[in-house]
């Protein structure tokens, strides 16, 4: 038995209430489902009523009202409600159904799931959702992987309720991303990439404003300009708002009024040990979660700030010399944190792009890396207008192996590097800390370094472990008694 | 029934027959047992011969050789085969013998066996042993946590073979440093810092040998004279005898044949991936973690090489000349170096013992941290003059919050800094990657802010997800609608 409903959603927290509005919106007819049942009267007599809705008020009722093969999504808490929803759902579900978690879930579950349901003969795809609740009502970016035999069946719904990118708004910000939990791999990563976005520009705040000294009207006169060239993005749309908000307790700018104790869901933590499980060096995101602890350390920095000092530069004249003639008068100083800021970025997503070749390797997903440049180009956080030019390098080379070889990006570091390398130094010597645009620096300078010190360092293992080495001018594995070959140290 | 040994122990390799000969060249009476009976004869009619050792060919037997309460120390593969061991061993044990694990085992593993074998009325131990072959025969730093109530049985025969060190050579490397898997957490944190050490020393070496311009034996002078002062240690020692090694295959430095591709074993990754759980920022070894994954990606760099341009620094008469101003001529560059390797010495050291504080705060320990630093003074990889100072900070305040608030380090970083941001500047400007320097020093001014900009990250994620923030001016949880506050952009 079925009913004639195109789709169900379980799960009617905020999330989940605005996404079946979009798909009903999109001339779909919807059942819904919520354990806490008053939820679906709720809103079957609010936001629902006289739509193309169905409430259901049993786990069968809700299977049952659908049209096979059943498309059935769930948004509610990661982790094992997730596992035991699946177990509730099976036994009235029928082969061909698709099952589809749209939670910010960890990929190895996923992984286990697609496994778990195909074994018994349905479909599964773990996609990831992003966009917050406005994004889940008029458009999110999707991330869908899995069961690959799904997607013909939910790719003109999914696309259809998609953000829209493109000169006439009609690219979808949905594409089938790999097998498994690719979409959550994905979203993962998205998220990661949002966390170094934000310390990057976390970092131009301190130094446009301890250093330039600019005022928060200013600032967001600043990132005003900033959103109408290469940096456009909604994170820099949203950072100019901010420093236009006033507080409405008190005098002055809200954004001064605001604890400097950076909360964190996790994500970033994620991919952050997920890439050192790789051996990936995702550098920017691991930096971007460390400064969140370090700025949650707020006793313990107030303290400090009473007892250690910062550089004598400051009132130093020869030292503020040397960072004049580094950086300039203040609006050179300005142009010079945002081609730092600009390069950085351009770092961040090379290295979230290298993470997702290995993890994709690691597990046979085959993913596609245009795809996800693609849909992360509109409806989700880190949307900006440079994904184009990702998709763009994605498109001409499938496995380009790293977004700084791609001549577009090579080009922009390379017009870049000259004022972002100054802004490191400027803020090396004048005590304002940019663990961001220095680790991506780093990861620059080092990547394209064909000799790393690490030949020293594998001599030190050697000398102490016996770990072994190789050579650079023959195969096989050495090791030295380095200890009878060394000059006698002096007594 | 029991014999008359003092101490068994289970697994002949080259760690464990080593750790036996300490034993029993202590005056102790030693049973030695083997999976593979075969290296028990030839143990005994080797270097065991004529010695106070008994070698046994089954666990029954073996077990039974020892005095009660025993002490059985395991140094086999970490993992399952402990596991395993730990299972054949309890039939034949009795209530209050002692299980040793001397492997470098994950300290998990040890928090669950220590209370598995304590519920069978015997007690746990896992034990760090560090220092290599050498060390494990001449005298190992020893690092033991587990069942508190074995210490005094175990200790006066682990101090007997620990190293030793101290005016009078009598201070043993061997101390009781808490409840569970604490032992084998500051095992793991002495080789997080191990990771650390190693690649700040590589990054001296490629200053001094790329913008110095320093030779094999230049370089093999600067590490004995540095090895004469702050940085005196066995790391900086062994680089030193590095310089001096010839190829025996060939012309030239054996260090210029060796190739720049990192190996790792896996304890840097666990502290790094632990960091992240415990919101803790370890910069420097997740930095030094991931600079050893970007040197293994030789093939990619040398690729990356051809294409991505450093900077114009290089051949700039304005840039050359700035470059001098900050680090002078040969001599002060070398020694602006020096106090860079210092300083970011002491902040990697300051970030292990606020995990380790992180650590026992989260398990329970009650880890003693003076102990840790006392320990790790001889015997092991990371042994240094300057852990006397670490101890002696730790005397002076059992719960120091940071080592960086200690007056001697505090005094140390303060005369160090000027160089040292001198030196970061220079390397950033020249195009030489110098990440655990950078990270140091992002992470000596980010601590010693009062403020960071994470007012700013906070309003953005209140803006896009509601995520809530704080006040500095009064308590509570604050969500604003920004978007209906924000001045209205230009179209």
């Amino acid at each position: 038995m079925s009913g004639d409903c195109d789709f169900g959603l379980i799960g009617l927290a905020v999330m989940g209430e605005n996404l079946a509005l979009n798909v009903e919106s999109r001339g779909y007819k919807v059942a819904v489902y919520n354990r806490t049942t008053s939820k679906v009267d709720d809103l079957m007599e609010g936001r629902a009523k006289g739509k193309n809705f169905v409430g259901t008020h049993t786990i069968e009722e809700f299977v049952k009202s659908v049209k096979r093969p059943r498309k059935l999504m769930m948004l509610v808490k990661a982790g094992p409600a997730v596992d035991a929803l699946i177990e509730q759902l099976l036994p009235h579900c029928e082969p061909g159904d698709i099952i589809i978690d749209g939670g910010n879930e960890y990929y190895l579950h996923t992984e286990r799931r697609v496994k778990e349901v195909e074994a018994a003969g349905l479909l599964y795809v773990g996609c990831g959702v992003s966009g917050g609740e406005e994004g889940a009502l008029k458009g999110p970016s999707l991330m869908p992987g899995g069961s690959a035999e799904a997607w013909p069946h939910i790719k003109e719904m999914f696309q259809s309720i998609a953000a829209k990118v493109g000169p006439n708004d009609d690219i979808p910000c949905c594409e089938w991303l790999g097998a498994g939990g690719a979409g959550n791999y994905v979203k993962m990563v998205h998220n990661g990439i949002e966390y170094g976005d934000m310390q990057l520009i976390c970092e131009a705040y301190q130094l446009l404003h301890e250093l330039g000294g600019l005022t928060n009207d200013e600032l967001y006169d600043v990132f005003e300009a900033w959103n109408a060239g290469e940096l456009q993005s909604y994170l820099i749309e949203i950072t100019r708002d901010i420093f236009s908000v006033k507080d409405e307790q008190g005098d002055g700018h809200l954004v001064d009024k605001i604890l400097d104790v950076a909360g964190a869901k996790g994500t970033g933590k994620w991919m952050s040990q997920l890439a050192l499980d790789l051996g990936v060096p995702s550098t920017l995101v691991t930096t971007a979660v460390f400064a969140r602890g370090l700025s949650a350390q707020k006793e313990a920095r107030v303290r400090a700030s009473e007892t250690l000092n910062g550089p004598s530069a400051a009132s130093n004249p020869e030292m503020q010399a040397i960072a004049k003639s580094l950086v300039g008068d203040r609006a050179e100083f300005v142009e010079a944190v945002r081609q730092a800021l600009y390069a950085s970025k351009i770092v961040s997503y090379a290295q979230g792009f290298v993470q997702l070749q290995a993890a994709s390797a690691e597990h046979g997903w085959g993913l596609d890396y245009g795809a996800a440049a693609l849909l992360w180009r509109g409806g989700c956080i880190i949307r900006a207008q440079f994904l184009d030019r990702i998709k763009e390098a994605f498109d001409k080379d499938a496995n380009l192996e790293n977004l700084l070889l791609d001549e577009y990006f090579e080009k922009a570091v390379e017009n870049a590097q000259e004022k972002w390398r100054k802004v490191v130094a400027v803020a090396s010597i004048m005590g304002i800390p940019v663990p961001a645009f220095s680790t991506a620096l780093c990861y620059y300078d080092g990547y394209r370094m064909a000799r790393l010190p690490a030949n020293l360092l594998q001599a030190q293992r050697d000398y102490f472990g016996a770990h072994t080495y190789q050579r650079t001018d023959q195969d096989g594995t050495f090791h030295t008694e380095w200890i009878q070959l060394r000059k006698e140290p002096k007594a």
